[in-house]
């Protein structure tokens, strides 16, 4: 006995996405059959646009609905400094910050031998050609504090290095609200390292 | 800073589901960016489809893309058991134990005076008409083991007392696997009460 056809072909494809398994699916597709039909025609609407009316910034790499995107088109950036980071959701958390007021590039990934993934898989050569083009003077590798977004700064400030632009990578250290007692070895070497002086 | 608006609209659209919060819509939503169009294309379908193509059987309740269902027109079954269940899962779940080969009725729900769900709004009426109709001579009440189902149960069988008919409440008790150590109080109660003789 398996559900009605249109059932388990909506099941098969809340299987797809990361995280859900059967039992989420089959929770999920007797929700959407619970829903109001606008609101599930709205959700298939949302779910094609995506895919056909985003692109990438000619610019910046980011996913954008227009071209150049938002940001790159806003003039009152300070255009002198670019902060690298590898996926568009850094992107909003480093918008959330409100600290940063320069452009962004997204490399789309992280340098990693083990997945086969190379500086051609990511957007370096994009990279390359805007530090050649506009007048930077910063660049802040934000990519991610792990093995791969470790290469990759490391890779990029070497390949960087020529352009005698200063490059700068964000703060190892202890998360604000965290706790010495939990923290790890490595993180906690990272911030005595990274110590400064106070007043 | 803000997602562009196809992003935004899709994490809306997944928030909307049960157990789905901003991260996690975020985190779909970028999924979809990256798969296939046509998987994409085939998502929307399907949920669309789910709304569109199903149905109530007219006969057990259950949704269904055929009237009557699949299982209604099946004659291979034994037409003088009636499983009462409350959800179109709880069928499958039945069927998976390939235990009972007589035919369902969903009622789509418990009576909760809570909730406010009283015996109209769920599918009793149904239940009665197939009763006077076809020659039931057993109905296995298989609510929920909990305070709904259990309610839903007892007025469901002070309601087909007059038809004459025999009826079941499925047994409660440790489930295989368990563990006595862990098992409430009332559950133990029950398993206690509801012993069976050996030999």
């Amino acid at each position: 006995m398996h559900y009605p056809e249109p059932v388990s072909k909506l099941i098969d494809s809340f299987t797809r996405l990361p995280g859900i398994g059967t039992k989420t699916a089959a929770r999920l597709a007797f929700h959407v059959i619970r829903m109001k039909e606008e609101d599930v025609v709205e959700f298939a609407k949302a779910l094609v646009n995506v895919k056909r009316n985003l692109h990438y910034c000619s610019v910046c790499c980011n996913i954008t609905d227009v071209d150049p995107c938002r940001i790159c088109t806003d003039k009152s950036r300070d255009s002198s400094v670019i902060c690298v980071i590898q996926e568009p959701k850094d992107l909003v958390a480093m918008e959330r910050t409100k600290e940063f007021q320069g452009y962004y590039h997204v490399l789309h990934g992280a340098i990693s031998p083990m997945e086969g993934i190379g500086p051609d898989e990511i957007r370096v050569a994009e990279l390359l050609t805007r530090l050649s083009d506009e007048k930077v003077k910063e660049l802040i590798l934000a990519t991610n504090p792990n093995i791969e977004g470790e290469a990759t700064a490391m890779y990029l400030s070497r390949l960087v290095k020529p352009f005698g632009i200063k490059m700068t990578r964000i703060a190892h250290g202890l998360p604000v609200g965290g706790d010495l007692e939990y923290a790890d070895e490595v993180t906690l070497s990272k911030a005595l390292e990274g110590r400064r002086e106070l007043f």
